[in-house]
């Protein structure tokens, strides 16, 4: 049996019992915190404890590059993936700088940039090609690069637990022309026109996210993908990064460990992993509302509400990491103030 | 000259070119950052900076009570507001915890409780009177009154600027019925019906709501007010924690002090401001999104976006301390995050 097949772990009922008791009892009108109260409750039955708590946090970025950028789909050159990576392990990306104001252990793991990059400290050389084939042409992967792709995923998810002692896992991604990708997966995930979903990624004018359509439509008419085999639908138009989110989303659930997505591609990996086994669902928080169009269309297939709307469209987990603040928040508030009763306030007042 | 003639001091244009300039130059898309990007580049202009921070924030939290409280406009009886100063001085309140999270300094100053409070360590005694005068009779404060509560905001920024070289200021309130003391100061301000901007604070039921908007409507009806006499809009119908807030972003913006500010009553002494002199407005930073349903119009009346919407409703500055993280993510990244230069990315790739 493939790791793919274990059980899910349930979220502690008997701890969301008592987090919901306690928001109940502390000295606010009921509700008045909002979603704070309701990401408090989630995070106790995650982490069965009824004081949940965000301390180490796990945050990894997979790169790589994509075929269907042979299609002019992308405003920048692929060489960009690779000059990221170095970004990335240099502290200067947007993800690095927020790793570092949060305290976080950030990874970064190349699964296939075109070019073969000269080994960099802070990045992990897990090449599984010189990028995933033009999907416009062929699948985009094999099935064994699919199950590699995945693995490197779930083996993050499996240090998380086992070595950093994680409480939250964030995973991002960078590749270029990944939004392409993720968009193809999303229409046939969702069994929408590209229409609906295409949007301009890091910035392309109108005239090239029409024909970025385009590629996407003739894509899902030549490759006719099954919704019901999600994890096929990744393997056909997605990417290894996504395929590595994906993976790890799966195992964050089968090892109960509270997973906060970022926006619109690592949502889309969020939404195969919940295609390919709906108890993951209480496992994710949505981290962010992307300005990528498509990006509330799989938002409202998940049925969540995320955290922050700050129009961000970067990627890298910058939405998720954004939001962590707020979890945090959200467990002080929970395990912090006082009761009705420890500050003797009557309740017979409300 | 009283003091609230004194002139608004300008943002400095030239930090704001050079925020702007360090933004495009970041490893990013342009605009990719969303509304970090906005804040950072506002928060540049507002300390005269390129490179702005937030490391001491300010917090004053302004209590009193109100005499419409008489009309039973509230789910939570009077008592509760002497309850609640005791609360935050010990710690036990929403606004005590994030103020303890983000080492913020919190000061909370009683402008008018009906009892008189034992002396509180922590807890400023600026009693004006036993709450304010019902609304529904007559003008909530005398000239005096509104004067001696403006005054104590305008000290509070003082402190701020002067004691505790604060980069952020951000003030709350409580006191029970003053939703219904804001809304009709909105109603006012911007002429706008009772039943559009009425809602149920803290939680009351749909008839005392439907109560609570006639009582407004019998009042506006009553005093008729005149919108372009802001302050005296406050001193019919205000309370004298709102009047401690419209002083205090008054001062805020003649000082130079970024002001960050809370949902629904904060939000109403911030329009009352910038009725008063409308060069406040680029030194106002809205937290959050209020679940209050009448503060969409008065955040639609300052033209402003605010940076959280968790469908908060408390009050006491909870949902601006929220946004705090946010602030200081955004300064994070527009400073230290690579430029292309920096990074050996050529910005021919874009």
């Amino acid at each position: 049996m493939s790791w793919l097949q274990q059980a899910i772990k349930s979220p502690c009922e008997t701890a969301i019992l008592a987090a919901t008791t306690r928001q109940q009892q502390l000295t606010k009108p009921p509700g008045s915190l909002g979603q704070l109260e309701a990401l408090a409750i989630q995070l106790a039955g995650l982490q069965a404890s009824e004081q949940p708590k965000i301390e180490q946090i796990a945050i990894s970025i997979f790169v790589a590059d994509h075929g269907i950028a042979d299609k002019q789909v992308s405003a920048f050159p692929q060489a960009v993936t690779a000059a990221m990576i170095k970004n990335f392990a240099h502290g200067g990306a947007a993800i690095s700088v927020l790793a570092q104001q949060l305290n976080a252990k950030l990874r970064v793991s190349n699964l296939g940039t075109v070019s073969q990059l000269d080994a960099i400290a802070g990045v992990e050389d897990n090449r599984l090609a010189a990028g995933t084939a033009n999907f416009a042409e062929a699948s985009a992967m094999t099935e064994e690069q699919l199950q590699q792709a995945l693995a490197i995923g779930k083996n993050h998810i499996d240090d998380a637990t086992d070595k950093a002692n994680a409480d939250l896992f964030i995973g991002g991604e960078m590749g270029i022309a990944n939004t392409t990708s993720a968009t193809a997966l999303a229409c046939a995930l969702l069994q929408k026109p590209a229409a609906e979903l295409t949007g301009p990624g890091t910035g392309i004018n109108r005239a090239t996210q029409q024909h970025k359509q385009q590629v996407i439509e003739a894509a899902l008419a030549m490759h006719q993908l099954n919704a019901d085999q999600p994890l096929d639908c990744l393997r056909v138009v997605g990417g290894f990064e996504i395929a590595a989110l994906t993976g790890a989303f799966i195992r964050g659930a089968q090892m109960g460990l509270p997973l906060l997505v970022d926006g619109f591609i690592a949502s889309i990996a969020a939404l195969t992993a919940l295609k390919f086994q709906p108890d993951i669902a209480p496992w994710l928080i949505l981290g962010h509302q992307s300005a990528e169009p498509g990006h509330r269309a799989v938002v409202a297939a998940m049925d969540k509400t995320p955290v922050l709307q700050l129009q961000m469209r970067l990627g890298e987990a910058s939405g998720a990491a954004c939001a962590v603040p707020l979890l945090q928040l959200a467990c002080a508030l929970h395990n912090n103030m006082a009761t009705f009763d420890s500050a003797n306030i009557s309740t017979a007042t409300i």
